[in-house]
């Protein structure tokens, strides 16, 4: 083990945007402890939004919009201003000055990901993108950055998702209890790492929608001027129209069996309309419950089906935004009868923050040459180091 | 000096497609002598062409032909897989296992350049995209790879380009002789080197198309089963168009001082229509030769108004694909009398291989943290360390 992983008290900063590209989370930590047990600290967290007409193009190329090379270089620099600005307001908060740090590890913005190999130019290839230029953060602050997780990963045969299981792993295992980390953001992935596990094996994959059918409703039918249903208060008012949420299931990625890894290529605008804007009949409660049923029985679903089988779990431990949609929680629950549980709040990695966190945490290891992957939950054929390294 | 830096024989290749998009250039060299002044030897040089259907689409993209995210990122990917094999197949050629290899310098293939800032959701950006994935290339070779060496410049205030001039100034440096290396590519670039030059006295710029407007004629002539003037043999049986490139050279790109740089943005497939496909009445040949004499103008009048006035100048090292056309070289020995016009090769620098040389060195820089950029030279505000390292 590298003598520096030893010493408390290394600073770093985490940043993220998401699947729904509303602007940038960043979390500040201090990271202590042996490599296999670290120990993290969240000092200060902070989302900066991004404009609203840059939230309005993101989602339109994200969503299979045509553009030009122009743009996306002009949009990866733009966007690196803007990570930038979220890592230096999330160090002002703490007091800390950026030089400080040991590293930024900044995820991007992903705008395009193919986890499963597609033909082009004769070849069989997956690709991944992520923007947010990594030297316009490392210039504008002044520190070391790790950038680009998922494309080693996705070089060594992986799709590069999810990569958050082995963060899951270093900071949740337990020696008596099975554990599932449950994170739902635009997307919803599981974790899944039985008691006294050794990293191969922990195993995870996207179970599918998280908040993306949901928000993207809710944007819809609201123009824009909400964003998500707070709470799952509209959500509750509807009821579940069952032979749509039927349609919708028999789509083959709920049957794939692990690793799978999914985005809004296949849940974006597409599928919207595909399958929720053409339903004139039907009220916008009850397209916003169907949504929210959507993800609760696809994460039900994969428990039942894809993980219990296989491990025997104590505690559902859930973060991301979705965490907040007290009706999804609530039917979890339901669905999931016997199974406790929990937001990751109570171990120390408030819902929020948890995924700007790991990539704090990533960033860590790459810096230190430690892999970044599990290679059961991605598929790939090894561990390998993660990202790329920018110095200021 | 970090100690590795003394040590003699460090291998390393470097790899380049430049702006005629036609495929991988990659030279093996072998790496000694001091940072201040390294000595390099070339072991190995090849060229991978891009499947004709690649480059098709390359040229189409980095014309401005509208695009998705997804086929940007597959064909990141992809190419990420041309230059892994341009890499194998120097060192296959040579005789010598990747692995043994210090770094991989990666240059990748640019597909939007734009060293002036525009505004762009309210804010003054510039930005440049290459693409070829690192990761592909260091997962297929087991080697350290740097890449994407313009954007810390960039981040830095600068245009990102050129950055071969302080590769010029390490290897052509002279106590007695000022000294000027002409990069004929698509673009022209001149780096200026006064005798016992300092790092701070070197100064270079785009002085406008090199090949680009050649080859792009006789590409669309020959319906693209010819890629460039083999010797200028077709210019040879042309004449000057006197009055169309007077015009051109009345673009405001040939007035500006340095620093500046240019691209197939400004030269590329919207030039072409705009002066050149629509003259129904002239030959193939006057065409070409006009585009050839617009080349050995624009470079002979960069000299003698941009360089002589401030450097005394005794040699003009010439290099790049350019350097094989004899009707240019001869026009530039007319316009440019008196002065000695030799080719890159008499210094150790083959002339096609000379840019895949410099991205060998650059990588070797970066990863030994020394900075890369000449801020006078593209404007930066100061000298970054170039590139994004990435361990196999």
């Amino acid at each position: 083990m590298p003598e520096r992983l030893k010493s408390a008290g290394r600073l770093a900063v985490g940043l993220i945007s998401g699947t729904s590209m509303d602007g940038v989370d960043a979390a500040l930590v201090r990271l202590g402890g042996p490599a296999e047990k670290p120990r993290v600290q969240l000092l200060a967290f902070s989302t900066a939004p991004y404009p609203k007409a840059v939230v309005r193009k993101l989602l339109a190329i994200a969503g299979g919009r045509s553009t030009s090379a122009g743009e996306i270089s002009q949009l990866n620099f733009l966007l690196g201003e803007f990570f930038a600005e979220a890592a230096l307001k999330v160090c002002r908060q703490a007091g800390v000055r950026p030089r400080r740090l040991e590293v930024i590890g900044s995820h991007g913005q992903t705008i395009y990901h193919q986890g499963f190999p597609t033909t082009i130019g004769g070849r069989r290839t997956s690709s991944t993108l992520q923007i947010g230029e990594p030297s316009v953060i490392a210039a504008r602050t002044g520190a070391t950055v790790v950038a680009d997780f998922r494309t080693a990963d996705l070089a060594a045969g992986g799709q590069g998702a999810p990569l958050v299981p082995l963060v899951d792993y270093l900071l949740l295992r337990h020696p008596r209890q099975g554990r599932v980390a449950l994170n739902i953001g635009g997307i919803a992935n599981v974790t899944v790492i039985p008691a006294r596990a050794r990293p191969e094996q922990v195993f995870g994959f996207d179970t599918g929608p998280g908040n993306m059918v949901i928000d993207g409703l809710v944007r819809h039918f609201t123009a824009g001027r909400q964003k998500y249903d707070v709470q799952g208060r509209l959500a509750a008012q509807g009821k579940v129209i069952e032979f749509l949420l039927a349609r919708i299931l028999r789509m083959p990625f709920f049957r794939r069996p692990p690793p799978k890894s999914t985005g809004r290529e296949q849940f974006g605008s597409d599928f919207l309309s595909r399958y929720f804007f053409s339903r004139r009949g039907a009220s916008v409660a009850d397209l916003v419950r169907t949504a929210t049923e959507l993800t609760a029985r696809t994460i039900a679903e994969a428990l039942e089906r894809l993980v219990f089988p296989r491990a025997k779990v104590h505690r559902l431990i859930v973060s991301g935004g979705g965490a907040h949609n007290r009706l999804l929680l609530s039917r979890l629950r339901e669905l999931l009868p016997g199974l406790p549980i929990e937001l990751s709040d109570l171990y120390g990695l408030p819902i929020k923050a948890k995924e700007a966190i790991a990539f704090a945490l990533l960033a860590d290891r790459s810096l230190h040459g430690l892999p970044g992957n599990l290679p059961r939950v991605t598929g790939a054929s090894r561990a390998v180091v993660l990202g790329k390294i920018m110095r200021p």
